[in-house]
């Protein structure tokens, strides 16, 4: 097994994190010996476990009624992040991730639907055995519902050059957010912390969210200055258009005319959208979004209590979201 | 609203089916416009409902807790049903499906996957809501599980002609038996009826689920005598082999030949096979099996108690599995 590097200044955590994809590759182990080798190679390799994390450092706010169940919860949150991932490549038909073929590349287009499916099953059971609750499994499946709603509306907002800041922010909040608010505020529930502090981790969570998408999205253009990056170039001949473009053609519509003009968009004509976006000052105000909300969950982090997993709290905050790689 | 017309003989149930049809109808009623009028013309058109029928019938034997929690309870289940067939006209790459266009090929494959993400999701929250019960909750997640398992299996069993009766039947228990005996069998437990009636409910669901699909398969070859049947061809192409198939190939090896020797079969060899299939008695033995099981469910339905559902339990089944079209 192996775990993000990320995590070795924070040693105690990473032991959690290792417990929680013991059972997360535990719970893949089927009769198809492919399928499990492949979801237990894509746990291995790579993956931050950044919601599992939320959860387990919100739970010690409180006390977790068994450290079992507490991995379980921890395991379910990231195996429902990987079936969202798993589909997500099938519609992208993306060859691969986190430098591995992807379930779909490999096995095809049958078994990735089945596989995500299967991990989406997983997850169910998974929270089920955790919470014995059926009222925190409603509020799951809800939070579920919320996010795929969510990525239903976004049929919409696909080519789309009239997309509003207001949009992209839903969008975002389902895509993202929501899973964010729900690690935090699940952890804080689980050990039985107060409403306040439960309210508190949810609208970290959400704060969290927010920026850490709104950094991804602002990273696509500007991690490598002198390579057109791929995953830019589809995006904006797919139509997903995020928010340093949608700021900047808000500060000067005529200047991406070519959107509302041109079907199929060459190299160059990206090229020249992504200039125009540094020029109208896409980049720099969507920055300023995303540092209000690093601000915002930072300010509320420090009303939590004063225990040790309030500083790592803060510390891998800053360190997610003032990242410029 | 709309139902299928095989429920007109049953006047009771076909109201307890519109009833189940209106949960259906608002648990999809979504912002996304095209999405909820695509789903909710899906339920009208000609789904036979099956599956929430026998989960009302065997609610009979006992007493519910609550009749809007038994209709949320139906309706989850027949949701569950339209995940998997979304999802399954993704991989086939479906057009048409009850004489409508498949969400596949109206909106795409993107919206497709997220369509059948999010029935699973209601499915969930709607048993949840219905039972209120953790473990019912964690048995539901299983049988899903199961079903789940039993499709990432089929990988191995594609364009092997060595495949047995016993892995095909393996495969049938997974697809369609699991849902069948889940249904039968939670109805009489959400009732309160006896273990006894609750086992009993869960083999007639078995037996009812396993001669269903035998005899699907076998129609596929005989529904119309005179013209090659699209699914038979495609499915003999895709090297997705049925029972008939494989009952005539334990009878006579060699005349399948083709099968270990050509990779790409014309609709001629095709048509060589399907005269095969019949010459050594694919077709007469596979009827004689799903004989087999049709009979076990209705000696089993004939211990249960003597009230009315009973009669239209053996009605059903017998019009279902004696169908020869």
């Amino acid at each position: 097994m192996a775990i993000h590097s990320i995590w070795e200044k924070f040693p105690e955590l990473q032991q959690e994190l290792l417990e929680t994809q013991k059972i997360m590759n535990q719970e893949v182990t089927i009769r198809n010996k492919e399928i499990s080798r492949a979801l237990q190679s894509f746990f291995a390799n790579g993956g931050k476990l950044l919601r599992p994390a939320f959860f387990l450092l919100f739970t010690k706010f409180g006390e977790v009624p068994s450290n079992k169940r507490k991995y379980q919860y921890a395991a379910a949150i990231e195996i429902l992040h990987a079936a969202t991932l798993v589909h997500d490549d099938i519609i992208d038909e993306a060859p691969i991730r986190r430098n591995m073929e992807t379930i779909q590349s490999l096995y095809g287009k049958d078994i990735a639907v089945y596989t995500g499916d299967f991990l989406f099953t997983v997850y169910f059971q998974l929270v089920t055995q955790a919470t014995r609750d059926y009222k925190v499994l409603d509020f799951n499946a809800k939070n579920m519902r919320h996010i795929l709603i969510g990525e239903l509306d976004q049929m919409h907002l696909r080519h789309n050059p009239e997309i509003t800041v207001k949009e992209y922010l839903r969008h975002v909040k389902g895509k993202t957010a929501q899973l964010f608010q729900l690690s935090c505020a699940e952890g804080a529930r689980f050990a039985g912390c107060s409403k306040m502090t439960q309210l508190r981790a949810y609208r970290i969570g959400h704060d969290i969210g927010m920026a850490f998408q709104i950094l991804d999205d602002i990273l696509d253009f500007t991690a490598d200055e002198d390579v057109l990056q791929k995953p830019v170039l589809e995006d904006i001949q797919n139509g997903n258009y995020t928010l340093p473009l949608i700021l900047a053609m808000k500060n000067n519509r005529q200047a991406f005319d070519i959107l509302r003009t041109k079907q199929d968009l060459s190299e160059e004509d990206v090229k020249e959208i992504l200039e125009n976006i540094k020029r109208y000052n896409g980049i720099t105000e969507a920055q300023s979004m995303a540092k209000r909300y690093t601000d915002s969950a930072l300010k509320e982090i420090s009303k939590l209590p004063n225990i040790p997993a309030k500083t790592v709290l803060q510390e891998m905050t800053q360190q997610l979201l003032q990242r410029d790689y």
